[in-house]
């Protein structure tokens, strides 16, 4: 049924410049998706499976079906160094999808960690080895392998749109995906963004408040605020 | 901030071929979804507002923000006769954006109903207009009009990507969208099936066993399956 | 504990003025949410047992506890003629507090209806004697009676603060809770709106755009929209 | 792998008394539930796909994968006149497990209804037909034919354990199940506790309190109740 | 509409005894909840940003609306040493509202943390900060500045009601609000709670049941409770 | 109510096999799952209540009801080294019935941890003392003690159906129950699976693609699987 990208692996998919991903990984996902003018965040059920984990590279994407990872095998072999995992999933799935073989299969690849709707199992191991997962649940069901996905088609995971070649930044904050050819141009406005903000911390640090930093006291005003006793 | 496909309007979008909408409005929803090999389907959190409610169209997509129905107006300018608005907000939302004011204006510019990842309101007179309603909460709660979001821009709406001019059609079942470049192959697939159903359905209704006319006794048998008394 | 307002009934309320509620029975909850200034309102969870089901009246507040309706016995004593049973739990829970016998006992005391922040049962029955109730959940799971809760005290309803004898007002929409002190003037208001609807109507169903309407054009244009071909 | 009750049909079991299966459909769910003591009750996400949908017969239970109704059709071969067909999940799936097709099979075949721990779709078509189905969810989501589950084993179905061949009553209030032993008694204390009722509604409707009626202010004084003005 | 609390701040508020909320911070919340008679608990979908967060403080209100949070910026001029700022918002919105920029102002004016009904983001910031936030959720969306709220009004939090200068104080097992006039008959029925615990918990550390320790064996055998072998 | 399993001590169980039991504590969830076919699993909504938590034991079931922890100082008596107390709920509540004290008495008698489905607290206690609980929820919200459930009876838990004496597993990926007579059989297929992992790990770690290592190239390619350029 290829003409609705199922069944459908992409071989050569164009990556996001490594410049790019490099200084992208230098920022936070709450600033990255701030310098893109608040667009392209995942939904906040997307949690890391340890805290502090956080991941940045450039995506490799899977298409699942409830219950079957097979194509996660496929995936596998795409996957180059500086990848990260993308899982979508063409229905809502808790079950564990992901281990701690298939996350030393893919981190033989050269995967930088998995951002998955859906479930994972063997968090002990995988935080053990330190191998960045970002999924919207735990779950020891395992899954049976059937039915064919795709990989490298886009996809939509946790509301977000990733096309294959895409930056994906997670942190504890959640998952923000950078278009390929925007990751230059969002990591210059996220690094403008932090420079920013480190004068503004001393200042509020120091009691200045944001009403008079950000001058919000006429717009107020203007707006209706009172103030009473 | 255009570059991220926000404050942006298009006017001119490509809409699906009328002919293929029109037979594509003859099938149901879990038909479509099928002939297109189960994708395209959005969460099953979006319910009619009525039971009974169905719609089938192009797609004008709208981007919106929680809160926010400032570009509900805008969209409804790009209306044409025979489209589905669709609009998707850029964080979950349960709000109120639409009642029977807007509904009043999107009929009076020809649109066959709304499919909204979020909340409207007034359903007794949207009820009363039978204009069809697709959204994923009823909320009477009030939006403001302070933020730009995005009119004839890709979105994701409850799962699902939306280009403009994709069909979308919905019943009881759900809301499935049809790419516009595969309208016509969707609908010859869906009819395809449909004939199909027909003389199965009459086999059934006779007593034949779904075993024995989808010839799976063997492969359970295969599989494993062991019958006890 | 009766210093925590529990184990309390409280007699003598002072119920908002009845020409004020008469007045907002005729408004819709939208509407009346919106002369308010967008306040007043229960979560979007909140919904009739029956399509069509609306309430306005003078509130008798019912705290209870999870899986516990003794307190529903010892308010229907204060329902007067008019009045909506509001009840709130001190923790969630979806048990079926509310059936068709104690809707017997609260219709002939007076009461116009039931909003509850848990399950009821007996749809069937309720639905048959047009009783109307708005509540989070349906379930036939029994409740027992051991623990005291309190009448006629302040409570939270679904994310609503009610006093008792405040107006309650609910539809398909939603339900919306007035000040009894703020009656008057929201059914002013809820008049002024809803007076103000009709030409607008008229404007939108003749192909008059929102954007014009409503002047929002120079806004848009000055918050940056583009439009694009 | 037999031994944990996957990949196996029972072809003979042990349906309650068709007198005690009769009794019990003339009652409601809450009724029934109340009879057993507040046992035996599913959770409450279970709902009837159209108003006023009721069923009661005895169990034919099927274990099914997440996205896989393959089992459904093993099922049909099992059902006898009067059975309702309970389905169950090894893990929480939404996706459409059953439509008309089926449904046509299933009467074919004397079933009176569905119960399902996940989806279903066509749900205009099984509403024309008045096929009576009770689910979590209503999905356009179609399913695979690829892995065993089992007929006729004892599940978990929304949270109650289902044996086959007991029984199960279902109406707008949710879903009870009867051990298969139990019928007649379960039957009984209904018949008594409903003769027990009309006279209640009666007093109720004349404007006796329950408060005198069920002799409760002596208790609620005992507990501490405190009246004020 | 300065009528329904909205677009106010209140200046002077009367916070509850210092000394008061001083014994208070030395209990834990399930023991002041017990304390006050089982009331004033917010809803369990409030949890610490980090494991180990407690705060305990006078309670700055806030009313936020859905993806705004231009009131944080107000709401930071009220605070005083040792009070905890409580936001609310108008409806469900998971938006990260607060992160370590407002957190290094609220500090600097003498805040002791943050309850707040939403989202937050900058988790690693806060958690160096140890900076104890409690909330709905987590997430990097960024929020506007458009819409009046109110600081220092009664609100709704988390099914709780909160008065400036009420006592908040929260730990790993939730949040309980102390209306500020009963903080010290609070603080010493907290105080003689737990004086009575160390001798039970000694008991039962020394295998005597609570069966016999709170003498439930008479209760229980009146209630039927029966033991089998 | 004897017939329905309420109101009911069973003093004598079987336990599983000790040697089996000790087996299995040395294998995670997910093996044993898989090892029993995929079976056995609770949702994953049960989480442990801090990071590590694990256990492994006999089952002694409660069955509870919404708010009432009364069973629970029943079970206690009938605890025996090495048991885990699996509590279940005749219908969902999130409220605390489980803390401290009674951890200490459990602990007394015996218990190696907690599995219930509601909420718990003093869970800073309880991580101090190292109990391990898996809850599917946090909550300080106390309970009453007016209701008899029963001890030893069959229960479902989160899903899943326990006897008492099963075994029940827990660790990070979520909670399995092991039927008492399958409890060898279970920890031999677990350890042979087990067996199994690590030279497959080690191929994996090398680059080697599960691809290969399964032989899955043919099956995918029968599939239908196309590669693209």
């Amino acid at each position: 049924m290829a003409m609705y990208n199922l069944g459908i692996v992409k071989r050569n998919i164009t990556r996001a410049d490594p410049a790019a991903v490099e200084k992208l990984s230098r920022f936070g996902v709450a600033t990255i998706h701030e310098a893109m003018g608040r667009t392209g965040l995942m939904k906040p059920c997307m949690r890391p499976i340890y805290s502090g984990a956080q991941l940045c590279g450039t995506a490799v994407t899977v298409l699942l079906h409830p219950g079957d990872n097979w194509m996660m095998h496929v995936a596998a072999e795409q996957i180059r160094d500086g990848d990260v995992v993308v899982a979508a999933c063409s229905a809502d799935s808790e079950d564990g999808f992901f281990g701690d073989l298939l996350a030393t299969s893919f981190r033989a690849r050269g995967a930088r960690g998995l951002v998955i709707d859906g479930g994972v199992r063997d968090v002990k191991d995988l935080t053990a080895m330190q191998f960045p997962v970002f999924s919207r649940a735990i779950s020891a069901k395992g899954t049976i392998k059937a039915t064919l996905g795709s990989v490298n088609v886009p996809v939509v995971c946790a509301g977000a749109m990733v096309n294959p070649g895409d930056v994906v930044v997670a942190d504890d904050d959640g998952v923000v995906v950078v278009p390929a050819a925007m990751a230059q141009q969002a990591a210059d406005a996220a690094e403008a963004r932090e420079a920013n903000e480190a004068e503004k911390r001393a200042k509020l640090a120091a009691g200045v408040l944001g009403l008079d930093m950000y001058r919000m006291r006429e717009a107020l005003e203007k707006a209706g605020l009172k103030y009473i006793d």
